[in-house]
């Protein structure tokens, strides 16, 4: 299988807040947020794979800035590293100020899916080559939170997760 | 304050898989699980603050059934732990077959949520007081977490981080 | 069949009033109550006849108090009464006072539901042994309830009514 | 204040059934027919008192036919009679089958509505003068519903239901 | 084939404007009527053809008034012409204002059908015979709009769409 | 006002094609695109205007490729000419192969908004200066279209339409 640049899987996903997905302070629902990263995070994961991809798990999403109604969201997500039957999908989130055209960072957000086949069965996907420093750098991390989530499951012994215990010791 | 149970705090979102929220496999969707256990959690922590509650992180969730149409799921969220102004919601999720009655373990999910005001700014909340033996294993391991999370956001450095370290030497 | 308690019924849909929700007074919309009385009934039928169960018929719903936007909605099915093929369920909808955490009953709603094959043919359902003194209250006016159904289809003649008639007389 | 005709508030309204709207057998949901049925009747209510309309008590309602995915479903709401500052409807639904163009009468519906102010408080409504001879019997057969209704909620004792105590002597 | 009249396919939805179909001003949004105007344009072809009907192309649509939320909309729709197997839709929009009872048209639309049989092959319909003097002056129209959707589509030469090149020269 | 490039308001969304947005042969409803490109296009707007931007007018929009449920589906909206303050907005919509990762167009759009302030009056907008030469294409038709829909309103003498006239003779 040839391998991919994350660039390959970039999937832009921009679309306003409505009122009905709005809380009690009149800003995007947290759920909300998390169901609009997963649909750009699954198409990225197919055109990865070029296969169905499901939803394996969501790793730590950090909510920093509300999101109010009416403003333009925009989501970038990319594949930042593949593993065997895995991938990581980095996902940014915008927030666009209609008066400026300023964009602000709202989130980051980490989802992982498996490639399947008609059946549910997991197949091979291509692997990573990142392009730029800061997809290098993703892609070295992910390694980490693999273990980190291993280790979390109880399927892995923490030291053998060796690239996390550096982090510590 | 007085401190509170994570009983008291206890949500129950039962409710069935609509076709609307489906993927091409015919089960769930990754992204409508995730808001519906946001719409859960922020029920929780609401009963534990009696205070506005939004979504600070999602912290690692992970999909290990697939859910198919027609199920019936349902999801518990208790505050498993509360910080000065912030809550840890743990939310157990379920599905329950038609036939036999039988409820197999879907999911588990970790949400934080912060309490605030009418203006947004954050509020305290009361402290929790485990009961049973599962209540306690993870108010223990919320602290674990909360470090995690702070050395993950680069705010807490990690040899500072004594509960997550002792973990890995 | 093994007859069942109502308690093994028991359905709780614990949800907030999202703003698409809402009709001009931003109140929950009486439609929308009805649409998830029904999904926390069928799910109640379905625990009590392990069975797909479709709805029959809305006996008298009352709204006495209009339900505002934010609010947490706590909707509890329980099967009251079950005959050959059919299940009445008797629906407690309450709201919870997000800064008291008092609840108030906002409605009472009665479904009917019949249990059916995998081609919509009717099946027999277990019987119902009622427990608490309000389960037994609801279990006998069932009966009446389903001669005044029947009275109002033109299938009884009033006169063999003799629950209902007794009331009169 | 001017007498209206129940056609004044004729309310009609076609619409198909989506794939979100069906359950397991891939008919219509109740729940789904019963909020359409509301709005609908909603419409009717304000067409008749030219007033917000709430929603106040949904009477008998029967799901004689199932209603399959892709239907076309015709409901009409008109005011069958009006008290003080209450409003019933009378709503008829029909099945249309896209081949044939016949129409199949599904369900048929009683709502009950009352006109309000903008600070949610009663108002009075124009008295109803039926034309045809189903709008009349519908109109007599409304003051017997009323009767059941208060007597069901132990507004009224059942030997003061004088319409309705005829019924069953 | 029996020639059907426009009043044959005449499709009515009546229906209010939700707060999850509003934009930033609070007035329905575009994209939502756009909608409900397809939706009733289907049922309205598929009356007149007996067969599925799928959207060919929405010519011209111009909003030019604000819908605002809580209103009543009124979509009313006939088959203005058909040709060999598409059929050309009319729909006309009113709001009606709850107060006076007044109807203001809000909208026209045009909307092209064809009909399908199972697999997706376009079948014959009926033709149009127009009753009223707007009926007949729709259909036309008709014939000029089909040439100038062609023109535009590059499939008709300019100077071959007699009826367009009369309006110039 | 400092003219813009029509890529400064490229809008991307990438989205799927959900159950509940797909008609009897299980394709994405015509409506539901026209109700997304008008999202996508009122974000363009938007973007060139620094305003609050609402729909206008549709153009004619031709569905030539029906786009199955599954699909992804890429929505790329930009200003393709601006006038005093509305603004024409060329919509191009692809069908993304998940195996072959192949795109085919399937749609071709034109909206028109015009923008506003917060009390809904129009305000002017920045010129455009097309940059490729599809861009330059598009502006000089845009203006053909706008006499077009000028004489179809019966707002502009066919005989002045000077850029109309030129195609006809």
């Amino acid at each position: 299988m040839t391998p991919k640049h994350p660039s390959d899987s970039l999937t832009i996903l921009t679309d306003l807040v409505l009122p009905s997905e709005t809380n009690a302070l009149n800003n995007l629902f947290g759920g909300e947020l998390l169901a609009r990263m997963d649909r750009a995070a699954s198409i990225s994961a197919g055109r990865h794979s070029r296969r169905i991809a499901v939803t394996v798990s969501v790793n730590h999403v950090a909510f920093n800035k509300a999101i109010p109604l009416g403003s333009v969201v925009i989501i970038e997500a990319k594949v930042s590293r593949a593993f065997k039957t895995s991938m990581e999908i980095y996902i940014d989130v915008w927030i666009e100020d209609r008066e400026s055209g300023e964009r602000i960072k709202s989130n980051e957000a980490i989802y992982t899916f498996v490639a399947v086949d008609e059946t549910g069965k997991p197949v091979e996907v291509p692997h990573i080559i990142p392009e730029t420093k800061l997809e290098q750098h993703r892609f070295d991390d992910a390694l980490r939170r693999k273990q980190l989530s291993l280790v979390l499951a109880g399927k892995l012994n923490p030291h053998e997760a060796t690239e996390l215990k550096a982090l510590f010791i």
